[in-house]
């Protein structure tokens, strides 16, 4: 008999949390037991989960009893606060904020690139930023065959990596902006409708880039195993709701071609390969949002760097899906393969 | 008493037309006589310029009969025509078009970076692509002290890059996508709302590079009178309505500090700082617009480069005006100045 295990998430009512439930139910994860997560306010709503609907209980201290996964994203302050209590009373706690993510007793997991260090794990695995995944998913097999040495990202962020009450605040405004009414933004700190802006994270003094830009420096050496590995970023918010595009240009250790990136890209998981010239048709959020894959396209030679070295290319992924909740679904899952997780049925 | 002009607009009711006419009447440009051209189907309109109506009449290759100064916004195919006729008709032609600009014969001039070029014109000067404009005039200044070498850019671009036409389309498809209604787009290739894309035009089958990205490549190397300068770039449509963002890169001969290059672009014409890490508030495009300053922030070292010599930061330029009009009228302001233009005194 398939073992099956007890599942938590918590954060279920948030933009990922919602993610969480359909992934889990329509990839058939092996589940005895789901209890849903939330705040007070949240708590005694039902979410629908293979056709029943599953009460949301108040997050405590006492959630985690009898749990062998627990799902995090609620935001850092309860992850912190939470994840550890979790852990102890015996679930796996694979936690979507960037609490523990640079912990170093903290395996910061990509499925595609370093499911081993998974088994590592002291209670808690830690699921890397989505501007990180998205780039990374599709530049990790070309790192392996010919180390790249340098990135240089610049990011086209959606709305739905600062929630769900931040992509109501992009339609709202911007259905404002059309009707000419006010509209005070709330959510984001700047106005949202038919504008960007830089990403809403803190400006490190010293360096003068924002936590976003710092986590996909910090956060692709170490999935990556390469401290090595030098990154430069730009986090911009654009007005899409749940798909994160990036413009990147990368320089290897020796001459590539696009010609060798798209055969590499072509076999590696994960991926998709959007890249049509002649009908101009690209990766875009819109083909992006609700695909499992990251899509890749615009793979060129970069003509600024002479050696022969560089490729710019552009991809596109949805935020939610494998910038968050499905990735770390798909760690869940290498664990249920690897049996590195204790099931309901062996503790029965 | 003062000189003063006869002055032509082809293409006066497109986007960038009616910027011309705004920017003329509040710039004060000595106009004896206003020609606004555009095409049969708008003939017979009248704009509001200076208090009074004007009327629209239809280009036709003798439009420009005692005209002094021409500006041209009405597409390449328009300006192949009737730019050389109105030149060999005596007008001064300030081109917005792509048509001359890569011709040797041809100026192609930012005031702020290469107003000397002006005087070797043959009838014809020719306005830069805006991607261009908006990225190089604040580079100019950091490039005349400590030569950049290499440029990675990342565009951010508006809908009225493509015209009214196209700004219309964002706003249509996006009130559409917020009723839930279908919307079927006419002018722009992909669907907006929402949505962004690689730009909308011709890939060159062996660099892969768009002709948006060539042109910011080309005419840089022009106006800068530097064929050594590396550039890559990739252009991206984004769903704002008129100004351009960019994520710039550069790398310069010689080591380069965020402070030295704050300092050099403060003192430097046509550029607003708006770099403030504490407020998080850095140039976004809802206050481009309508400015003529191209707003410049988030400078700071490239972390990518050990040797020091890179430098980041983010612009935003209204793409109608320094991308467009704004910097076509500063060139015949420039001609003005210098008398390089045939007065209607003059000539009576």
């Amino acid at each position: 008999m398939r073992e099956t295990y007890r599942v938590a998430i918590a954060g279920a009512t948030g933009a990922v949390g919602v993610e969480f439930l359909r992934l889990l139910e329509y990839r058939h994860f092996p589940i005895s037991e789901l209890r849903l997560l939330a705040s007070a306010r949240s708590a005694g709503k039902t979410m629908r989960f293979a056709r029943r609907e599953v009460l949301v209980e108040e997050l405590t201290e006492d959630s985690f009893a009898n749990i062998d996964i627990a799902f995090f994203s609620a935001g850092g302050s309860i992850s912190k606060k939470y994840a550890p209590i979790a852990a102890q009373a015996g679930a796996v706690v694979v936690d979507n904020s960037s609490a523990f993510r640079m912990d170093p007793r903290v395996p910061l997991v990509i499925p595609e690139i370093n499911p081993e260090a998974i088994a590592g794990h002291n209670g808690i695995i830690a699921n890397p930023n989505c501007s990180t995944i998205i780039a990374i998913v599709p530049l990790w097999p070309i790192h392996r065959q010919n180390r790249i040495r340098r990135l240089i990202a610049a990011t086209y962020q959606a709305a739905s990596g600062a929630g769900a009450a931040a992509m109501e605040e992009l339609r709202e405004s911007t259905r404002a902006h059309l009707e000419d009414r006010e509209y005070a933004n709330t959510v984001l700190p700047h106005p949202y409708a038919f504008n960007l802006f830089s990403h809403n994270s803190k400006i490190d003094p010293v360096t003068g880039y924002n936590e976003e830009e710092t986590k996909m420096v910090q956060e692709t050496k170490k999935i990556f195993g390469d401290a090595e590995i030098r990154i430069s970023a730009t986090c911009v918010r654009v007005p899409v709701l749940r798909a994160h595009s990036e413009a990147l240009t990368f320089e290897c250790e020796r001459p590539i071609t696009p010609a060798e990136v798209r055969e590499i890209l072509a076999a590696a998981p994960g991926i998709k390969l959007i890249d049509d010239p002649v009908k101009n048709y690209f990766p875009m959020p819109k083909d992006a949002s609700g695909q499992d894959d990251v899509l890749v396209g615009r793979i060129r030679q970069d003509i600024s760097d002479p050696s022969g070295k560089s490729i710019a290319m552009f991809v596109a992924g949805d935020q939610l899906l494998k910038g968050a909740a499905l990735n770390a679904v798909q760690i869940a899952e290498v664990m249920v393969a690897k049996a590195l997780l204790q099931g309901a049925a062996a503790k029965r």
